[in-house]
């Protein structure tokens, strides 16, 4: 597998003007992607990307372009190695550690390469994943800093323990596909009316879960809670998603306040970097559950969480850590905690990455659908080649090669950012460059 | 204070060529500083810079570019103000949330408004914080997320404590300056008779503490210390730095080969996101004390290594977390806990900076001096304006208005990467652009 050229792309699409994905924390984002194409002699291409929420994609796409000597021209056959020598540059390394800016740029880079070969190989990633050996499947990973969790023994008892009953899982997934919860009803930018109309449409349409944003202001979080509740009825699954806004005590008080309204779990209750202070909000707002994940940098953060006891649900993100390779180590570890991995959705395609991740995740990791749903938020998913497939409220499996993360051509053209036409709203030239 | 440019150099030196700052981690750097001047109307200028080792140091110069709007043209005279506003943009925030390129960013531009700042005052940097009052003090610092181990009433408190005495403390600063310790005998490229000539050397400059890298061989290290503790003699301090090397099982074993010749304390024992890890190391090798911050990437991460009582040393950098804003409450949590702030330094530039810091420290927030010495390597500072001065062993308080943060023009021009003469070999011309 030879890369001969790697382009990056800034796409940005002006969400910020429609108040979606509008959070306590997010009032007005415009998302985006930092996108990469890696080409090949043979013609067949990698697609990956970093999910930005506006401002910096530039800076993303930079670090993004700065890979270009780790893959360009080099043997990628082993996807494990590539990854380990990126990760382990020790001055690009310094950017992070594993972290930021630079950490996502990995991601990006290293899912392109994880979609090209399962373009070679003529399979839907999930799949692909799903028939490498658990040895193969160990080769890939970098135990690097938690091995005080998951020794590479253990990686292998977890791996050769799920794969009895593969091939049927497969079949499952195949004819049922992967349960989806919805978050579009909940946005803080949407007022009641939308929220009741949309609830109502998301039970219509056989979704299981649903997720509303809190955090802004806690009269409003009641209301909201009230309506929603009152549309799904009791017992049906509403989390509701922090988005980070508090601090250790308000997130206790907050979390007390709706308690009455019996959220399935709360998301994001504080900063993604205080394991210590997610423990301590477990323990005071037990039996609630607490989940996060979407903003945790790497597997050395999701370890201390699960060491600490600080999460019920893991929230994996696909395209923040490094990529495909780390998070099957995430998934490994989770397993080894006993923790569903729900993961992180929405933004620019990444429903489209993570749905292979927990495809791969139940058929030979966890081998268990109990308690684990997608995220799926109806965003954008026509800018994308092989969007993702909803039915009965579940992701149907994919079964294009690849990992679903090519941008259509119009897209690119359209969205580019600043001189597509839907920025360059003056129609000037682009600068002579 | 209005800032009316904001621009970016891209500085390399290339110091892998004499594998000066040769570690177990990074085995080759080329140090490196992501540049930034900030201009005003009247004359004065602000510098500041990120350090990095190489590679990525222009992904952190479009990082500092990227800042430019929150700055240029606009009114910073409220230095607190202007951070909270710069952290808390969301939209840049996704690309951390402060960590990483971006935070390093943001430091890197805060640090030249500290510098502007203090030029304007006519007072080195050091001597304007600590004549700011408490409440003042207070009104720059953003507790999101430490409430839980810092109020803003705990600061006040700290801040208050320390009043009586400043005026002293300032007079022993200018007569004795602050204690140095220097890392300049152990990096891992020397040989034997030289770590044995350079341990002499620090001894007969009168350093009162010394620091060998560790991590890459056990003999090799065991050899090296023995030759440090026979040239230094029993008691002397002789602190071991891993650079995050090791896993937490593998830091516990190798610091107990090492116990025997009494390290001072141990750095960097594992990755700088794991607060679990040390803190397991931290029990198990005690009464060895652990050290870390250089790589620590906010004060979140401080505020959990700090609750979980898994450092003896904080080790605070002046240009990886939020500039001088974030330092401050670093500062603060350090006192409330009670640990000794010892400043990771070296690099280029990071001795001008953090001496103020430490001063600082020392005049206002903990009053002691008690444990607490600054990091000291004899690299690079010909090619600052207003260099370190060390005499005794000691930092000697700067008297220069402005954080010591201006590189000299004549090495802004020959170290420019990639077409400053030390770069551009082949005197090619740079490409038009």
């Amino acid at each position: 597998m030879r890369v001969v050229a790697l382009e990056t792309h800034d796409i940005r699409f002006p969400t910020s003007l429609e108040l979606d994905g509008s959070d306590a924390m997010n009032p007005d984002p415009d998302y985006s992607a930092a996108y990469v194409v890696l080409r090949t002699d043979e013609g067949a291409k990698g697609h990956g990307f970093a999910f930005t929420i506006g401002r910096g994609n530039d800076i993303q796409t930079t670090a993004i372009k700065a890979l270009e000597p780790y893959v360009v021209g080099r043997d990628c056959s082993d996807l494990g190695a590539v990854y380990r020598d990126i990760v382990g540059d020790s001055q690009l390394r310094w950017l992070g550690p594993e972290k930021g800016v630079m950490h996502m740029a990995i991601s990006a880079v290293m899912n392109a390469l994880w979609d090209l070969r399962a373009k070679l190989a003529g399979k839907p990633l999930w799949l692909l994943l799903a028939e490498l050996s658990p040895e193969e499947i160990v080769d890939l990973l970098d135990f690097r800093y938690i091995t005080d969790a998951l020794t590479q023994q253990d990686a292998l008892d977890i791996l050769r323990a799920a794969e009895p009953g593969k091939r049927a899982r497969i079949e499952q997934l195949r004819a049922d596909g992967f349960p989806a919860y919805t978050t579009s009803p909940g946005w803080l930018g949407y007022d009641d009316d939308k929220l009741r109309r949309l609830c109502k449409e998301a039970l219509d349409e056989g979704f299981t879960q649903i997720k509303l944003k809190v955090g802004a202001d806690l009269d409003d979080d009641k209301r909201r809670m009230r309506i929603a509740r009152e549309v799904c009825g009791t017992g049906f699954p509403i989390a509701v998603d922090a988005n980070q806004r508090w601090d250790v005590e308000t997130a206790i008080a907050w979390i007390g306040a709706l308690a009455e309204f019996e959220p399935w779990w709360v998301e994001e209750p504080t900063s993604p970097d205080d394991m210590l202070g997610h423990a301590a909000i477990a323990r005071e707002i037990a039996p609630i559950p607490v989940a996060t994940g979407e903003h945790v940098q790497n597997r050395i953060v999701f370890k201390q969480l699960l060491q600490a006891g600080a999460i019920s649900f893991l929230q994996l993100d696909a395209a923040r850590v490094g990529g495909v390779n780390e998070n099957i180590a995430i998934l490994l570890l989770a397993a080894k905690f006993g923790v569903p991995v729900c993961p992180h959705a929405g933004g620019v395609g990444l429903c489209e990455l993570v749905q292979h991740l927990a495809m791969f995740d139940f058929i030979a990791v966890s081998g268990s659908m109990d308690g684990r749903v997608i995220e799926y938020i109806d965003h954008l998913h026509e800018h994308f080649v092989d969007p993702v497939v909803i039915e009965n409220g579940s992701y149907v499996a994919p079964l294009a090669p690849g990992f679903s993360s090519a941008l259509r051509a119009e897209s690119l053209a359209e969205f580019a950012y600043p001189w597509g036409p839907v920025w360059n709203t003056a129609n000037e030239s682009p600068p002579i460059s």
